[in-house]
């Protein structure tokens, strides 16, 4: 089965991504050290408040890397437990390099057995879609995937998102053009906040790309703007959210994962 | 003292930037195992060479994380050898993201103490530059240095690059603006192979920014070609070279390292 074939499957059952994204501040509010130990912790709570609420958990590498090779080490038992549950799991590294620079992140995150291994990589294309094929391949051949950062919802991002390439289309427009392309192995990441003209994208343009949507919640976007949103494509978007779930503190997780998954599955 | 002060140091006494790329083919080469330890054992066979030789190294984080935890305590030894022998670490992770998650990497690599400390980070701003002032912020505090992705060499690169933004510039010319304007705190990574004309920009138009240019041997360009690609800026360009002088093996390398440094010396 295609990465997107998997995706579509766990959307079926629900939307909700859950990000396991510890934080100093979240580390503050669970009561946990902050350290590799506490980031082990956090993550493996979360994990266990998922599995069987919502199918795609999102750890975020960057919180558990600052501890170095213990937080790795943290991070390797995360995605061993986040697995073992049955959870997809979308490790949210957004590597993007070239040649056998771009093969070893792909064998990192993407290859089964790998102490990091995951069922999809975030993975950024400033160097072009072409840049990731090594990552892609293996994507092919492990059914695994590559979730490209493509249209996002911080200011600070437009500028160069919608700049216009030689051939008349946008940066993003061309990404989301070159991944409808390939054989199932890559996702985008969207932006929930985005005006979806403004990048020269539409709902209809997607094909059966997986769509990985942050900016729900804090960041702006409400769940019923989904439809507005994506449109024809909002089945197939993958809802991230992470602060209103684990800032409610451990006690207060699992009712935010449900009163959200039920809000969710009301909605088109 | 700033990024850039110390970066203009290092080059005065040798432009010279030696990659460390345990890939498996040169792992192949020097007799080692494809494995943490043996990636380990390249990383501090290399700096040994390197240390007292040329003045700056990159480690490229893939070649370690794909080994997991086990590779980043291999990474750590590394980056740890290498400043204790003086010299001045480039950390190839190409890291990009926003919010709290970029101010994680920027405290996992250029934070005093981390496990991970290096001199300077390579980062990439597809979310644009702006996206980065975690790491930007922890640089200035620090005197140590992001190096931002810009024009680079490989082909599937320059639509993206030389795509035109609302303000009438390229990405990489806004990029490279953006990246003047901070207070020495950020560099720039330009292929020693692209044209800079090709992209809107200028060998005047660096200002005072430190400048890594891979793409040297293997990729294309020759030392000879330093001056004519990037004029009077050339003198500020750490000349960036891994497969000629790992590809050497083990007992090839300070050979090569010498040479090298010879040629550069003669050179504008």
């Amino acid at each position: 089965m295609t990465f997107a074939a998997r995706f579509r499957a766990v959307l079926s059952r629900g939307r909700l991504c859950v990000g396991i994204d510890p934080h100093d501040g979240l580390l503050d509010i669970w009561g946990l050290p902050r350290s590799a130990a506490g980031v082990r912790e956090f993550g493996l709570r979360t994990v266990d408040a998922v599995a069987g609420r919502a199918g795609i958990v999102k750890p975020q590498a960057a919180f558990f890397e600052r501890y170095g090779s213990a937080g790795y080490a943290a991070l390797e038992d995360v995605l061993a437990a986040a697995r073992a549950a049955g959870l997809f799991v979308i490790a949210d590294v957004k590597r993007g390099d070239i040649g056998t620079t771009m093969d070893a992140y792909g064998a990192a995150w993407l290859t089964p057995g790998s102490p990091l291994e995951a069922d999809a990589m975030t993975a950024v294309a400033y160097q072009g879609l072409g840049s990731l094929s090594g990552a892609l391949a293996l994507a092919e051949e492990h059914g695994k995937g590559v979730i490209v950062v493509t249209a996002t919802s911080n200011p600070e991002s437009i500028a160069t998102q919608t700049a216009v390439r030689p051939d008349g289309r946008t940066v993003a427009a061309a990404l989301v053009d070159d991944v409808c392309a390939l054989p199932g192995t890559a996702g985008l990441v969207i932006g929930a906040t985005v005006e979806l003209s403004d990048y020269g994208l539409a709902p209809d343009g997607f094909g059966d790309v997986p769509i990985l949507a942050p900016g729900f919640g804090a960041q702006g976007a409400r769940l019923g703007d989904l439809a507005r949103v994506f449109g024809s494509a909002a089945p197939r978007v993958a809802v991230h959210v992470s602060r209103e779930i684990l800032g409610a503190g451990p006690s207060g997780v699992i009712p935010a994962i449900e009163s959200l998954q039920g809000e969710l599955r009301s909605l088109p």
